[in-house]
């Protein structure tokens, strides 16, 4: 339990791709897409969560954070009874100076966007920007995967 | 994680409380009521919960429910980010025959309510009627605790 501070970007280029340690596959869908009672199950290559999240403070910054890891069986049971859309991608880590930088490169309905997120320990942290980061995004809602399950990159003109 | 088999009752009077051995007091909230992927927070004087529920089976008997235990403060905060309305009733055991029934005195917009439960391990399984319930509501949407959050008994016509 604990407040979730981060960073979001777009990405300009794949150079992060042979920066990055590790990648997984992530499949997430959502028992409540509501960015202020954000509930989403999560099952990736190793380990499934149920999340929730709260609503973001005024600057975009920062969100409550709830988060248990549960098994995977029942993770895909909860799967089922969620809202119709799911979010699939590839989650990329690139170590980046003394934060690492999870870079998502989205697949299915939302093929095409790429986003980066820095997570820091206080809203005023520094932290280093590598070039092949593009706009920040932070606390723009339609970058939030829970809306980007009801409103996939596909769809926007 | 299992499927929840229950037939739900009105009560016709307020016997069952010599007969109760236990009483505790609920407190619980939502971060979704829809029916289809309802997830309530629950405190209790003893214990908290998060449980899951699907939408239930066409004859009202059984339903999905997936359930953890988790610390009070985590509940306490994650009722913060709840749906507005909460449900307070206090709940008392009484056993009857091989079942307990448990029953359900609310409190608050849903005063003069009570629900009495019996929870089945298979939907043909028999149970003994005590004299002091009353009308069968089993899958009788209006009475699931979600449906009062929303639409209390007391605004009922």
């Amino acid at each position: 339990m604990a407040q979730e501070i981060e960073r979001k970007f777009l990405v300009k280029n794949k150079s992060f791709i042979e920066l990055s340690s590790h990648h997984e596959s992530f499949k997430q869908a959502y028992l409540n897409s509501n960015p202020e009672r954000c509930v989403r199950i999560r099952i990736t290559d190793s380990k499934s969560f149920i999340t929730i999240k709260g609503k973001s403070t005024d600057d975009g910054l920062s969100r409550f954070e709830w988060e248990k890891e549960i098994p995977t069986d029942e993770a895909e049971q909860l799967m089922l009874l969620c809202e119709d859309f799911s979010i699939e991608k590839k989650r990329y880590d690139v170590k980046n100076g003394k934060h690492t930088v999870e870079v998502d490169v989205f697949e299915g309905a939302n093929k095409g966007l790429i986003l980066a997120e820095i997570e820091l320990s206080s809203v005023d942290e520094t932290y280093e920007k590598p070039d092949w980061l593009g706009e920040e995004v932070t606390g723009q809602k339609q970058y939030y995967n829970a809306a980007l399950s009801n409103f996939p990159f596909s769809q926007w003109s």
